[in-house]
């Protein structure tokens, strides 16, 4: 089975509370991230919420990243969902986790889009 | 362990490639299944691809809505992420599935920001 996409899902841990409630700060670290990976940047909207948190995600031609953070708890929910070979979803995850200053972060690859190969379709209809 | 959120990752097979490829479609049927599942809409983003294709997301209170379309598969991927108890992301995820007419989808709920509870904590020091 061959798949379209990775999808890195990722929490992260013991991060500074001033790193996770700063809009500007988040955002800045999202679309590097996009950036250092390789990606293609198509859209960027973040939200700040009230008494906190972030909520952002960067559109890339490569599928998206999120984030949703909690400054309370030190901890934010990162996804990488890249498509194609050229770029490496975990580039970008590990460098959020190291600009936040990341405690512990518990991380898992998810594939997306699992597809017949046209071999594999053959040898079911033989 | 308690959880801040749920994470549901859909992958719809079988849709109409019209609705696939169709911006203010997809847009529509995003936000309206965001608003299905009793979500606060905050920002809203999608963006066409050419050849064909669309992504896009709804960023909600509860975090978000995102979804990238390949129109020639068939084939979407889906993600809804909400946290608290007040939206089930399965409500989100079974609208679009209909709305585009799907012949099958394959989804898995993922926990996200899982936390020590404070009994745990204490017992954990004793």
């Amino acid at each position: 089975m061959q798949s379209l996409g990775r999808h890195v899902l990722a929490e992260i841990y013991g991060c500074r509370f001033e790193a996770l409630n700063d809009i500007k700060k988040v955002e800045d670290i999202m679309v590097n991230a996009a950036l250092e990976a390789g990606a293609e940047i198509r859209e960027v909207v973040f939200h700040k919420f009230s008494p906190q948190g972030v909520s952002g995600v960067v559109v890339i031609s490569e599928s998206h990243l999120a984030i949703h953070t909690w400054p309370e708890l030190g901890y934010a929910a990162l996804d990488v969902f890249t498509c194609g070979d050229r770029v490496n979803p975990w580039d970008a995850c590990n460098y959020v986790a190291e600009m936040f200053g990341a405690g512990d972060m518990k991380a898992s690859e998810v594939k997306r889009g699992l597809m017949e190969q046209p071999e594999e379709r053959l040898v079911a209809n033989m």
